[in-house]
């Protein structure tokens, strides 16, 4: 099976001389490179992080002040996971951020190849206008703008209206494949009547000749209403026992086909009801989660991450985590690249089984509670 | 490519013989029963036939007088097709009938292989308990009970309540494949909150562990609300022109996988608006239609028949036919083969392209108007 | 939960007038006609029956020298199970025969809704054109005809070719969905390379846009060759134990998607190696098989059916089976609806327990052996 | 639609102040990096690159010469392309590398999340074994070792065997979802007879029990060979004219389910008759082309790339490319991400429009021909 024996001083100069050889052609050695990079298991790259509600939000309305016209329409801070060598995700996959707009803003059209969600956390009367339909916006509400699908948004509000930035900028930016466009024209013509999405996909109707949506890789409902989500998980509740990982929860779905509503990026929201724990697992996907109601704590890869509503954070890849409900129930919305690891393969958990399925807290390692 | 010339009188005899010994070998020759059997279009067997309302609900009403205590809980008038031999069915493939349930009755729980649906014609309160869910009727609204699973229903209303069944009976006769049981006891305990279905996956959202759904050969969702579909066909006529053929029509979808609801049938509804007059096609495919709102007429195979709401009608396989309203918008209510012709690959349509796409009309031939 | 106590003679009579005026209608009372119809499980109708080579060869080549030269083409015996009442099927969906054709035969081109399927049992030389493509037929091939593609076929052996065909024409029966189109022309052109289907599609390789024929209801693979097949079973049988009901099976697939073979009707073919007896299970199913190597028996619904090399025996829905190689190892070829009930999604299967999971055989109900 | 003018430096100070506070919390502003992240077209970064036979086969088996008894196992030169960064790709998500091994040599059987392919290039008499069959390997043979699948490998040859390794490392990478497990033992133990996965899966055959095998990721056929892919190939182009593309090209394809043969690559053969030059068009897909047969050349993106048997060379996403082959016929093998960006939904193409669909070359801007 072998062919030299461990080389001696000489002759790895003789290989460095060769691999240095090899570089020069545009070709490296395996064998040398290969223990690093063929792990055993992911290395940590990315980390557990929590971005609090009141850490963002005064900063969001101090971005307020200070960006320029032009600027306005990307009124975004962007959550970077400090993991994250390029500063553009909150997970390896997963771009997170938080979004402002001022009463009488607008976005002009445009339209990319990343995938985006919008979670509204905060203020009413604010629109997306998606592929000619003009989406009214409410606190808890989902909207999605999927890959190449026109948008732009505007705000009919007297308050600041915040949303929940989801895309999968890291991964196109790794596949490097990026495509953005501006539309002709300010502002897309509403071309549909209100809610027309809601009103056929969103009650499992579908048009004559919308066959082709079965196989199209988003979702054709633009909304998904905070208050029927709601309602939902209160069904749930009570039609069964909780997940000893999830408590109660449900997969936002394509009702073309029943999958994920966007190609890269599932979406989740889960009712922990007062006082449950769930479990220790991690899996091979990773997931931003922000809290939409009441509060708790996560102890993700062993450290304690408190939060309440409007935060946000980040677990990444095969990362071991749990969550706990406080004093009242708690509703976490999540986004996770689930729909990519599995239309992979890779999808594979690993369930706690020490103490119980729970980890043990080491507060020293914790740095943000 | 031959063998033999035409036989003569003698030779004609020898083969008579052989065809008969043959039966008793339980053989038959194919080129003697070719030509009957291997059509080059479907032959005429089903007819095109109408059920009016006016003819129907006091018939029904009737019945409510004549059964017997065990006998109401099939208090159902079968429509059967002149061309149907067996007596079973509407059309090849779907069973149509007419049900009442008079205040206070019910019927014992019970499931079986045949596929189920009703649309609700007259009266509120009534209920259908599916699965552990008490599903509430109103009319307008669609309530399936698919295959092998329980259900059993009553009435808590002070009127007679009155619905469309839909099956596929027909289908089952001829494959043999007819289970039926019996629940021990009376009805199934109801173990699920009221409208669980509509709030999970009538709202496109799926509880986690419901991923095998996307695999079963009918929707979870139990009720599609009359005035839910309603509202659909009202946006879809706000958003484009009416298709030639069907007028403004919504396909009911299973929000677990985006296909039918059920596995032999599927259902759809449509706006013919006010004056609205289709042109003629045919396909290998066969419908019932409901009247659901207002007043028109069909031709079906150069028949006219009018229709006004209550009605049913039959548009067999292979059958010409055109829709148009009348003096107000009108809507149709259908069941169709369609899932069943599409799983085959048999779907084939030809359009009308004669006299403008329209059919004339040939009064003599014309039975019920 | 009742309306009327049982009735008197008198209101028994009104029942009756009642009844009769419905016919007139075109209606029905399924309180009356709903025991006979909504069996508990399917009744006996088709029954199993066995069509024996010595019984059937001389009676094929006696029409060989019976019909004239127009029928030559159609020189088919067509097995007619005892109790179907069309006299068209083997069982309640399958038709199977066996054909003849004699050297320097032809059939002229034609196409139709039927699915067909050939099993060559003897003799070399034959052929058929399908789609353009010359497919060469041997002992053991599978060659498929799929709805609505042209397919003629001739022989340019020395000797008589014989082969089993499979149909589905008691469901298109059913369904009164039969098209037949003669080709215009006797044959179609040749335009492709010899076993060029075997070449591409027989190995796993598709030619660029041929993206389509993943959504197609058959398979784009013409042969199947009995050597190979017969390789497969070999290899299958080293490499595992054999399935308790099944030996060793394998299923024909369509490489474009890895579905069923035709839309309604599968393949399988499975190797019994000598001495094996297989337990007995029953299945909402039924199957035509074909003996293509060795000898044993089956037991049907209690009935013993001994079998040899070119015997064909047909199992009907619902019926209780078992097989049994003989001396040598046994290969037996089949053709079933399952595709048809699995999309339904009706599949049921019933394991016999009793008696270590064999049937008792009861001789005296045998008539064939 | 806006909020505030142009700053002033002042200003400016003070969003730089803001900024650097935001670094501090994880956070960054979108509208700064919003431009050089959001661009109209991806950006070049992995560029087209050659790596020429006559360069690797000499330091391939220099390293043959250098490498320890440990190494040997991983003797492997990685073609790293100039424009990526981490020093691990071909192109953004496919790893190419060319492995050698010698007489007598293996190594230990392992596993691992990135999925792998291998391509012989030269020597017979060299084996996988994967998942308990050992596939003999010859040159022209693609031989499939998917993710999670134990492989391991060795040489009965009296000569140096090499062959085309194909991973999706830089993208597994980018997941940072590396998985990597060694075999307890050296060798997995053979427990299938030779060539089964051939005389299965190979041949359109599945084995009773293997449904579950429509939903995997991968293949379960595991070597393509050489000779039929040429088979193939061959009778592709004696049936229709070439594509303008692509010549006459075909896809390996999973017969269990009709797809790629890998989660994240897709493999191609295509024959370019001689002669031939294919039209130019870019798409959202990378590639890496190995030339299995003949010789040719490619310009991509303006730049010509002379090729001969045993050239390697990557075509990144949206890079224009036009093939043409020499004086003789040519095959191309290719690996592309193809499955990857279809799965997504990103799918894009562009024809050359200009100059008959043909590029100018810039022979000044070819750095290697």
């Amino acid at each position: 099976m072998s062919t030299q024996p461990t080389p001696t001083d000489d002759q790895e100069q003789v290989r460095q001389d060769f691999y240095r050889e090899l570089e020069t052609q545009n070709m490296g050695p395996l064998w040398v490179l290969f223990r690093n990079t063929m792990t055993a298991e992911p290395r940590q790259r990315e980390v557990p992080h929590l971005w609090s509600w009141e850490t963002v939000r005064p900063r969001l309305l101090r971005a307020g002040e200070l960006v320029t016209t032009e600027e306005a329409e990307r009124r975004v801070l962007m959550f970077l996971n400090p993991g994250d060598e390029r500063k553009i995700g909150a997970t390896a996959t997963l771009y997170a951020a938080m979004q402002l707009i001022l009463p009488g803003e607008s976005a002009r059209a445009h339209r990319h190849t990343p995938t985006a969600l919008r979670f509204i956390v905060e203020g009413s009367g604010a629109f997306t206008c998606v592929d000619g339909e003009k989406v009214r916006m409410e606190p808890g509400d989902l909207v999605l703008t999927p890959p190449m699908v026109w948008h732009d948004h505007g705000s009919e509000s007297e308050q600041p209206v915040i949303w929940l930035d989801g895309l999968d900028i890291p991964l196109m930016v790794a596949l490097n494949c990026m495509f953005f466009e501006g539309y002709e024209g300010d502002a897309q013509p509403v071309t549909l009547p209100p809610a027309h999405s809601e009103k056929l996909f969103g009650r499992a109707l579908m048009p004559r000749g919308s066959e082709h949506l079965a196989s199209s890789r988003f979702s054709p409902l633009w909304n998904y209403r905070g208050t029927e989500s709601r309602e939902a998980l209160k069904s749930l509740s009570e039609s069964e026992g909780p997940d000893p990982f999830d408590g109660f929860l449900v997969r936002y779905t394509n009702p073309a086909n029943g999958g994920e509503v966007l190609n890269s990026i599932g979406c989740r929201i889960q009712l922990l009801p007062k006082g449950l724990h769930t479990k220790a697992h991690r899996h091979t996907t990773s997931a931003v989660y922000h809290v939409a109601e009441g509060s708790g704590f996560s102890i993700i890869d062993g450290r304690r991450f408190n939060w309440t509503r409007g935060d946000t954070f980040a677990v990444p890849i095969w990362s071991m985590h749990e969550h706990a409900a406080g004093t009242g129930d708690a509703v976490l919305f999540s986004l996770t690249d689930d729909p990519l690891i599995q239309a992979l393969g890779h999808q594979r958990t690993e369930v706690l089984t020490d103490n119980g399925g729970f980890q043990k807290e080491d507060f020293k390692l914790d740095p943000t509670s």
